[in-house]
C-alpha cells in the first residue's frame, strides 16, 4: 500500500491527500468542494466531539440548535459581517421543482420563488442574535452560554479535504454577558479550552495569540486564535475565539435591564473549531508510512492480528485473543481483532500501520508455544516481544507514552522551526529556505502586513499572548514595535 | 404558570404548543417553518441520540457524513423518488452576494449562478448511492452498514413545532447487501431497534406494520413503520424502515462481484427517525400540568428545592443537599439543586412540574429537624415524606417505576382507544365520536383507501405485523381482505 504513496519530502500536498484518501478518512463528493467523511474519519470526529462537548458542558455551556437558513436581511445587519461573508454565500432562491415541459426531467419551478432569499449559514451569529433578543431581558438572563454543533457552507474557490471545504462540520459557541470584562474573560477561557484540547487530546502544541486587524473575524472587535505548525513549515489556524463587543447586540437591538434598572446592550463572544482539526491532526503527526494518530483520538487503539496456516492454530490463537480483548476493553481500550481470512498478515500489518493504529499485537504459533505476543508501536515503529500477560498489562502505559511522545515530538519540531528574525532580508531568506514560525517585529499597520504578504505570501498568524514582550523596530519600516509577532505561510 | 395554559380536553393543539413553548423545548424562528431547538429540548434530543447511536453501533453500523447539497440530476435518477420529493425542495441557485447598485444593501450576484442547481437534502439516498458506487465492488465490501446524523430540509406548507418543520434533525441509515433476504432482514431488524427504543426509552407503545402502497416512501419497495397513538386519538408515525429492493442500485449502477464471479445489483434498506420523536414524547405522556418525561430521557431526573427564610437555614440545607447530590450522581442520576434566591419555592415547584422533571425533592427547616425529605413524583403527582437517607436510597427504584408506569399508562390508553370495526357506518361513527386506532378490513386497493380518506380524513396507518391474521370482507367494497388493518387520523 505504501508503495504508490507520496512522501513528505517529495510532495507534501500529495502526501497529505494520499493519507486522507487511502486511510479512508474522507473523499471528494460529486458536489464541488464538498467532501464525504468516511466512517474511519468520522469516528475521529466523534471522539473530538465527545471530548470538546464535555469540556464545554464542564464550563457551563448548553447545546441548542438554530436554523440552517438565514434571511439575507439578517446577514446584512452587521456591516463588517456581511462584508466578510457576502462572497461565500450559498443562496436558496426557490422551494419547489416541477416536471420540465418536455416531461423528461425536473426544473426549478419559477412560481416557487422566495420573496426574500435565504442563505445557508456561513456562521450563525445573526440568526442566533435574532433569538437572543427574545431570550434576554434582564441581568437574570445573563450570562447566556450556548453552543451549537452544526454544518456550515462557505463557497470556497480552492478546496482541500478537511482543510478548506465548501461544507464542513463544526461547533460554534455564542455567549452573551452583562459586562465587557465578563465577555472578554469568556473569550479567553474558551481559547484555553481549545488549547487544552489541542495539546492534551490532539497531542499538538499550539501558540495562543491575537489576530491582527486584517485577519480578524468579520464582525469581531478582537479575534483570538490557536496556531499549530505543520510538518511542512506552514501554520494552521486550529481554533478561534472572538470578542464581539456590542456589535451584534447593537445590530439586533439586544438590551438587558441591569440591577439598577438601566437598559444596556449586552456583550458577546463567539468561538469555533471544525472538521479542519482532522486535517491538522494528519499533518501534525503522520509520517511516510501513513497516518499516525494520538491514542486518545484513535478509533482503534489496539489491533490484534493472528498469524497462522492451520485452522487449529487460529482457534487456539483466537481463544487467547478473547482473553486479551476482554481485559483491554475492561480498561476502556478500543480493540479490533482482525481474523479475516481474505487478507494475509503482511497486508494487514501495512493496512493498520497506514491507518495509524497506535499499537499492533501479532500472535503466531511460535508465540503460542512461548506464551508471548509481539507489540509494535506506530509512533516509533519499535517492536517488542513480551510474555503475553505482561504485554497486556503494559498497554495502557504504552498508549500514554505514545500520546506524550507525539506531543513532545511535535513540540520539538516546532521549536526547531521557530526562528528569531531581525531583518527583512533574513525574513525572506529563512522563509524561503526553512519556513516555520518567523518571530519578527512589525509596526502594527495593515499596510506593512499586506506588503509582507504581497512580497512573501507570509501572514501574521498571531500576536502571541505569551511572547517575550520586548520592544523593537519593525523589520520593514523601522517604526516602533511593542513585541515580536508570529509570521508564517498558512493553510 | 399553569394558569394561562390550555388543557388537552379544551384545545389539544394549543395544549401541545403551549407545552413546547412554555417548557422551553423549542420556538418558531424568523425563517418560515424552521424552529429553534432550545437547550432543554435539545438535551432530550441528545439523550435520544446517545441511546439510538449505541443501538446502531451494537448492531454493526458505522457513522459517516455525506454532503448537504445534492445535484438536481442525482435526485432525478430514481423516478418515484423525485416524484415524491420535487414539491418540497429548497433549491440553491447562486453562490455569492454583492453590494446592491445603490450601495445600501446586498443582492444576489447574478454572475454567480450555478450551472446545475443544488438541492438541500430532503433525504440522502441519492447522494449516498452515488458514493456507494465507488465503495462497492465485491461481495467482500458487503454488507455496508452506514448511519448518518444530519439536518434535512423539506419545504412543508403547514408546519408545527417538532411534528412537521421545514428543517429537522434526524438520523438516516443506508445499507447495502448481497441478497434480497439480507436486505429485508436488515429492514426489519432496524424496525425492531426503533420499537425497542420507543417502548424502552420513550415509554411509548408502538404498533409495527407495513405501509400501504399509497403511504410508502418514494423509491421504496416496502415501507415498514412504527405508529404510536397520541392522547387526542390521532396516530403519529414515529419511525420508518424501507426495503428499497434494487431501485437505487439500478439508478446509480451499483453492482458487486459475487463469490462465483458474477456481477449483480446490490439490495438496499434505509431507515430514519427524527426530532419529530420529541413531539411524540410530549403528546404521549404529558398532562394538564405540563410536560411529563420518562426518566430515561429527562435532562434533569431529580430536582431539589430548598425552603427557607434565613440564610443559616439555607446553609444547613445545602450541606445535606451536597451529600444527596453526590450520592445520586454516583448512581448516574442527573440532579439539579435550584437554590436561586430570585424565585420562591412555589414558583420553582410549578416550573419543574411544568418541565416534567420526574422527581422533586423539597427540604425545609422542619425536614432538617425531623431528618426527612419530601419526594414528589411527576407522573402521579403523589407526595411522600421519607427519612432522608431512606428517600435517597429509594430514588433509583422510583425512577424505574415512573418509567414503567408511563409505559403502562400509555398502553392502557391505546388499548382503550383501539376499536374493532365491522361496518363502514360504524367506522365513521367511532372515528367521529372516539377517534383512536380503528381495526377494519380493507380490500387492499389504493382506490378504496383514498375514498375512505376523502370521506373521513382517516388513513391506513399500517398493515400490522402482529395482527390476528383473520380474513374478512372490506368494510367499504365487500371484497375479500386478508387481515384487518389500522386506520386513524394522523399527524
Amino acid at each position: 500500500m505504501a508503495k504508490d504513496f507520496a512522501t513528505r519530502e517529495g510532495d507534501f500536498p500529495k502526501w497529505y491527500n494520499d493519507i486522507v484518501i487511502k486511510a479512508d478518512l474522507a473523499e471528494n463528493s460529486a458536489v464541488r468542494g464538498c467532501m464525504v467523511i468516511k466512517p474511519y474519519g468520522y469516528s475521529i470526529w466523534e471522539k473530538m466531539q465527545a471530548a470538546l462537548d464535555k469540556m464545554f458542558k464542564d464550563t457551563g455551556h448548553l447545546n441548542a440548535y438554530f436554523p440552517l437558513l438565514i434571511p439575507k436581511s439578517f446577514l446584512s445587519k452587521e456591516a463588517a459581517h456581511i462584508k466578510g461573508f457576502a462572497k461565500e454565500c450559498a443562496v436558496v432562491t426557490h422551494y419547489r421543482l416541477k416536471t420540465s415541459d418536455d416531461g423528461k426531467g425536473v426544473v426549478v419551478d419559477p412560481t416557487a420563488k422566495l420573496e426574500e432569499e435565504l442563505i445557508i449559514r456561513p456562521t450563525s451569529e445573526t440568526i442566533i442574535w435574532h433569538s437572543y433578543k427574545k431570550w434576554i431581558n434582564s441581568y437574570r438572563d445573563l450570562p447566556l452560554l450556548i453552543n451549537q454543533w452544526a454544518n456550515i457552507v462557505r463557497w470556497e474557490m480552492r478546496t482541500r479535504l478537511f482543510l478548506r471545504t465548501t461544507e464542513f462540520l463544526w461547533q460554534e459557541g455564542h455567549t452573551a454577558h452583562a459586562t465587557e470584562a465578563e465577555a472578554l474573560e469568556e473569550t479567553k477561557k474558551m481559547l484555553d479550552v481549545y488549547t487544552e484540547f489541542a495539546e492534551t487530546w490532539m497531542a499538538m502544541p499550539v501558540l495562543k495569540g491575537l489576530k491582527s486587524e486584517n485577519e480578524r473575524f468579520a464582525g469581531a472587535i478582537d479575534t483570538y486564535c490557536i496556531e499549530a505548525l505543520m510538518q511542512d513549515g506552514k501554520s494552521l489556524q486550529a481554533g478561534t475565539s472572538h470578542f464581539l463587543g456590542q456589535n451584534f447586540a447593537k445590530a439586533f437591538d439586544v438590551k438587558f435591564t441591569d440591577k439598577s434598572g438601566k437598559q444596556k446592550f449586552v456583550w458577546a463572544s463567539s468561538w469555533g473549531v471544525s472538521t479542519r482539526l482532522i486535517g491538522a491532526l494528519v499533518m501534525a503527526h503522520s509520517d511516510d508510512n501513513g497516518l499516525v494518530l494520538p491514542p486518545k483520538l484513535a478509533p482503534i487503539q489496539v489491533v490484534i492480528i493472528p498469524i497462522y496456516t492451520e485452522k487449529e492454530q487460529l482457534d487456539s490463537i483466537s481463544e487467547r485473543v478473547q482473553i486479551i480483548t476482554d481485559s483491554l476493553r475492561e480498561k476502556g481500550i478500543s480493540v479490533k481483532y482482525d481474523d479475516r481470512d481474505t487478507h494475509k498478515p503482511g497486508w494487514k500489518f501495512n493496512e493498520y500501520e497506514f491507518k495509524g493504529v497506535p499499537i499492533r499485537i501479532a500472535i503466531g504459533p511460535r508465540d503460542m508455544e512461548a506464551g508471548t505476543i509481539e507489540l509494535a508501536r506506530r509512533d516509533t515503529l519499535e517492536k517488542n516481544t513480551y510474555e503475553w500477560e505482561e504485554g497486556v498489562e503494559k498497554i495502557p502505559g504504552i498508549l500514554d507514552d505514545i500520546q506524550s511522545n507525539l506531543y513532545k515530538r511535535a513540540l520539538k519540531k516546532r521549536e526547531e522551526n521557530t526562528h528569531e528574525i531581525e531583518t527583512y532580508d533574513e525574513f525572506k531568506k529563512v522563509l524561503k529556505e526553512k519556513g516555520g514560525f518567523l518571530m519578527a517585529h512589525w509596526d502594527g499597520t495593515t499596510e506593512t502586513e499586506l506588503k509582507i504578504k504581497g512580497d512573501t505570501k507570509a501572514t501574521i498568524r498571531c500576536i502571541p499572548m505569551e511572547g517575550d514582550g520586548k520592544e523593537g523596530k519593525c523589520m520593514v519600516t523601522g517604526k516602533p514595535s511593542k513585541q515580536k509577532v508570529v509570521f508564517a505561510k498558512a493553510y
